[in-house]
């Protein structure tokens, strides 16, 4: 998977890339919604395509568990199974394992835990994990990692990061070794809790190992929101200028501002589809909460600066009798049209940079409360 | 809402048909999906359209209630509000007062009832409910009627048909009076329980009012299986030729093949959308209850020979799984996939007519399970 920087920004670290992605050309800056279960929340595979999403995050571990690895091999892989042609990025669940299943052990050689599902006992190496990944199909997979929480010692984090090189290591040896498909691409990921020293170290010694891109993980998991940036910053010093860098399960419209101007190039989030289910929309004028009793009479779009479907048919006023009367349709339409919005406001972004005003867009919108 | 009729089959009392509706061409026999509250449950008036569905039925009682009439006169009526060009038939919400108000009184001059959501008293006279569907802006509009649930004995039943009839008298009073639109028709609808001299009774009295179209209410309210194809037919014998007849709250495939060979024009039903939200598929080959463990590894589409968006992109055994991790996308590509299949299984039913082979049409599928 080829990665080309078409341009860099002339006040900021961000760049405009192109990635020649297996599944079609993707711009960057960009961002893919989150389909962790095979499914992105209440979209089907064609709203995705209406909202011109490029990509997809789903994740390994929750897949492992349901339908089983073996179901959708059976189908012949992610993409058959759901329908999608877009990329996929499996997420390779050492967060899952960390955070969602019960009696977990993190042994050197890998992770034991038990189904949350039903109690099952599972076992999981480095090597497994990439095993399955391939099994899926995905097209850019991920090592398994192990995703400190907030607060963690300076001594556990290093103790950690260590594991997650190791583990990336062992990864790269088995992904070379079993992967027949040259269009399919491994990733690492920064680990190092928010100690500066350690993130950069990280960075180091993945490096050395070579991966096609580089994403950052274990932010935004519980941390004081005055060190978020801190982190972005502190993940992405020592990755070569020439790599993709993803920013994982980042972030609200400003964070993606900020992770831009540093250099990032790829993103995923649950939140456009999660504030859709909720009924809060993001709009280029900030967000509605559209459960709100002053737009029960509001002929206005969501957002009349907006050309999705949704806004081209539905007023507040309707869903927020939709949300009211607790139809599910509901949910979908703000969903899509959040990740419509997000998808046009990376382009937004993209289109900024080539026209060297990315620094105006950025503090054009940056007061936006979002 | 001019109605003519094209072609009388041979064999039977089926016809063929076409509405020239305010809202485009409609060809009959024909089913509307039910969208009581301004919403075909979990689908959007795309999905409708892209189903080719060329009406709906709304409930006025249920819109009355919440979001209010003033509300979705404030959008310039349910079109608007719904985003829906289609027909729009309204109905009067007298099954809705009698089976799921509390409190309710039944006089003379109308109901009494209290209001389900939060128990607020309401008086509506059939006046009143000409009124409400005028302001809602239905194309086709009902009468208030009592209908009575099973059993009951035949001299309520009488008593509550002559008041029926009576109510029926006054909103073509109020509709005349009232409605400026030359394109919005009146309907009436015919009662009378399980009782054929009543039932018969009832359609020579609204005959002779005069309506643009004849509704049958009351079946499928408890009464025996054997009793219900009976009802079809003492609820159809007086009512003019020339006339739309319309069978309400109809049904299962193989009752609306019995309805269309007795001569019956338009039918709805909760059917397709219930069924889809609870995964059961409509198939030409009979019934899928997409739960079963058997359809884990389908690679097939719910239906081999259907064409529409979800039988093209998606296999039972995803279908499967996505109701198994309760995702609400499931719902509603089930019951996209229903509807369209009622839409196309109401089409073939037309070209049987059309070919001079309904009988055989009507035998073909009669022993499908449904």
């Amino acid at each position: 998977m080829e990665f080309k920087i078409v341009k860099k920004d002339k006040d900021t670290q961000a760049r405009l890339g192109v990635i020649f992605s297996p599944r079609g050309i993707i711009y960057t800056p960009c961002f893919f919604p989150v389909a962790t279960r095979g499914v992105a929340k209440t979209l089907s595979s064609q709203d995705l395509l209406e909202c011109e999403v490029k990509g997809i995050l789903c994740n390994a571990w929750h897949l492992f568990l349901r339908p089983k690895v073996e179901i959708i091999k059976h189908f012949g892989g992610l993409h058959n199974f759901m329908g999608w042609s877009g990329l996929i990025i499996t997420d390779s669940g050492g967060y899952q394992v960390f955070s969602l299943s019960t009696l977990k052990e993190i042994q050197d050689i890998g992770v034991s835990f038990q189904s949350p599902i039903d109690g099952e006992k599972f076992f999981l190496s480095p090597q497994k994990v990439i095993d399955i990944q391939l099994d899926l199909d995905a097209d850019v997979i991920l090592p398994l990692d192990e995703c400190v929480g907030y607060p963690v010692s300076k001594e556990y984090a290093l103790k950690s990061t260590k594991r997650t090189i190791r583990w990336a290591r062992i990864s790269k040896e088995r992904f070379l070794e079993k992967c027949q498909d040259a269009s399919k691409s491994l990733f690492c990921i920064i680990q190092g809790s928010v100690y500066q020293d350690v993130r950069e170290f990280c960075q180091e010694e993945l490096v050395k190992i070579e991966f096609d891109g580089y994403a950052v993980g274990g932010i935004s998991v519980g941390e004081p929101q005055n060190l978020k940036y801190k982190m972005f910053r502190d993940s992405i010093r020592y990755i070569p200028q020439g790599k993709i860098r993803y920013l994982m399960g980042i972030g609200k419209p400003l964070d993606l501002l900020e992770a831009v101007s540093l250099g990032y190039d790829i993103f995923d989030c649950i939140i456009p589809t999660r504030f859709g289910r909720t009924g809060t929309a993001l709009t280029w004028r900030g967000k509605v909460v559209i459960r709100n009793a002053q737009f029960s009479k509001e002929d206005e779009p969501l957002d009349s600066n907006c050309d999705c479907f949704v806004c081209r048919n539905y007023s507040r006023g309707y869903l927020r009798y939709l949300f009211n009367i607790e139809e599910t349709l509901a949910m979908r339409l703000v969903s899509f049209h959040n990740v419509y919005f997000y998808v046009k406001f990376m382009e937004a972004i993209r289109e900024s940079i080539k026209q060297d005003k990315f620094l105006e867009f950025k503090q054009r919108y940056q007061n936006l409360e979002f």
